[in-house]
């Protein structure tokens, strides 16, 4: 596969821990990692203390780590009066579903089948094939966090989804990830022919601002086109189609080290995350110093979010995952278990849990339930 | 070819003549082509009159029709006191050249080369490898028009550049129009692989994107969303993109007319024509009227475009066009010199230019020379 990209692929040294655009913000994975360079990996097994509130532990239906489980936060039942011992946990399943309905409601919506079939069906069938919705949840989620409400966030939510299913598209491609699989059917490219799946997946990246642009209701037109901006930076040369390049032209090479992989995954999987939620913070109102936190809070999901990924590669089967299983050890691959081995991984998410929790403390608690809870399924989910 | 491409293509047949979101505006070829269903090509050999003014002939240095040249128009002189005698003819070589160097400038900037080098080289070889920038000029040029300036246009016409680029970068590949030449050099997939000419193309067109919604001085947001919402529209499944995959699924067959010819013209061609058009007269401040006659002059035109083209592609050589010469006969594709013989051709292609013309009457005639000209460049052009 790499003997089809001509140019070898350098990076410059300072891009690895950071997002070139946004100088101010550094990478909130430099100082773990920084933990991480020679350490040896230990076994993670114990619930830990987030800042002084005490956690409690509870099992998601699908856990993953044989330890860790969802945590859901009781609160500081001394000091923190908007906490009460009464408090419902907050019930994640039924929001996913509730918000997962709405978002594929509006994609079906945005998507119809119409002419020409050629282009739409690839688009459908893709976009349909399952998937948990949740760079669409972040964004909704985010937006309500800073005052605004779903309605708003929709379209953008949806342009989320299509970038990130449009990507996948064009990744599985016999040249790039050459996959056969995909949540647990076959591939655009399998089932339509390359042609239909690269064109789709264009349209459908062009369907994404046309819909944010065109379709976003009680918003600013100023909030409109950032958000437009930040999804397109997210997705494009300082995000996800960036660390695609970089991630193909590392296959096979043995000198690829925990900066290039870094690089790898906050542009490949934490970009558009954070595209996401940036862009549901901004079309909602929030402040210049809320959207720097929740850039921060994405950043370090993304990040959780690929390192989750590694781990199911080599511990699940294809049916688990619903996609061809241990392919980045048959590809090659640099993963975080074949850097840190598979208990040093495990521990590295643990950290980032923590550390994207920690930059929502200075929210409405209430309102950053889903934000927070989200982020325990990234850790704990199986698939 | 298309046998990788698994689904029938069926177009419903109203969309064949109009686009699909502007049921208020009827192709303006519509009533064009009705006067050829049946009609016998006739042979195109004399200058004409527009409207009741005067045409002066005027050799371009490519002339390409014998008889047909490049018109400046000099103005009614008995009516029209906006024309004098001594207005001298519009230099559009010079305009071109200008222009073309500012938009070149504009590009170098919006895409450096940078790391990654494997995304940023392939793009910068495809926007540099020559190209006339008729889509930059078109968006300029329709801003300036109706009372905008270059430097709001800007960003929106290198976008529309950009989106161009990145279509035929995808429309090279293998499966689709298996193209080795394009402007004279190796395609982008020839010289750096299938990898990097889709991600290439892919992170082009996010950049064309963020481009627009974060660089565009001195217009209104609610413009910009509409430009960025304009030129989503004509890229994608409205337009470009829905051309390509119904020609795509005409190759070969013999079922095709003259519907299905100006359906994959007016999407593949004049679509993005139009979106460069419009959004520079949206981000001027057009009036909804003004932006109408700007959209039917462009689907004019954009027709007219790909007239020439067929015509071209029969009529020169590889080196001559500075691409593979005669591919659509080679690949059974359906063009007008094959539907209509190229008399035929020659002869809508005059009328197409009479059309576009007659939309520009209702402007100020002095800021409508460049589109004027940019018409009969369009039609007089050799590659």
């Amino acid at each position: 596969m790499s003997s089809s990209v001509h140019l070898a692929c350098t990076l410059v040294p300072q891009t690895c821990s950071t997002f070139t655009h946004s100088k101010e913000v550094k990478s909130p994975t430099h100082s773990i990692f920084n933990q991480w360079r020679g350490r040896l990996p230990t076994q993670f097994n114990q619930p830990k203390f987030l800042s002084g509130i005490i956690v409690k532990e509870r099992a998601l239906k699908i856990p993953f780590f044989t330890a860790a489980k969802a945590h859901v936060i009781e609160g500081e039942k001394e000091n923190d009066s908007s906490y009460s011992e009464t408090t419902p946990p907050f019930d994640l399943k039924t929001y996913m579903r509730q918000k997962g309905n709405s978002v594929n409601r509006a994609l079906e919506e945005a998507v119809p089948l119409r002419s020409p079939e050629a282009l739409y069906e690839p688009m459908r069938y893709s976009l349909f094939a399952g998937g948990k919705r949740v760079r669409p949840l972040l964004c909704i989620s985010a937006c309500e966090l800073v005052g605004g409400n779903e309605a708003t966030a929709m379209p953008s939510a949806c342009a989320a989804e299509m970038i990130h299913t449009m990507s996948l598209m064009h990744d599985d491609l016999p040249y790039m990830d050459d996959d056969d699989l995909r949540r647990g059917k076959p591939t655009a490219h399998k089932a339509f022919g390359e042609t239909a799946a690269v064109l789709s997946g264009d349209v459908m990246l062009l369907l994404a601002f046309e819909h944010v642009a065109a379709a976003t209701p009680g918003a600013p037109p100023d909030r409109v086109a950032r958000a437009v901006g930040e999804l397109a930076r997210a997705a494009g040369r300082d995000g996800l189609v960036a660390g695609q390049i970089v991630d193909v032209c590392s296959e096979g090479s043995g000198e690829v080290g925990l900066e290039r992989l870094e690089y790898i995954h906050l542009h490949k999987t934490a970009a558009l995350l954070e595209g996401a939620v940036v862009a549901g913070g901004m079309l909602g109102g929030g402040t210049e110093e809320e959207i720097g936190r929740l850039r921060r809070f994405a950043r370090c999901i993304g990040l959780l979010f690929q390192v989750v990924d590694d781990i199911l590669d080599v511990t699940k089967s294809s049916t688990e995952l619903g996609k061809t299983a241990g392919k980045d050890v048959a590809a090659e691959k640099v993963t975080y278990p074949k850097m840190l081995g598979l208990e040093g991984s495990r521990e590295l998410a643990e950290e980032l849990r923590k550390e994207a929790k920690e930059q929502l403390m200075g929210f409405d608690p209430e309102k950053a339930m889903p934000l927070v809870a989200l982020t325990d399924f990234i850790a704990c989910r199986n698939n």
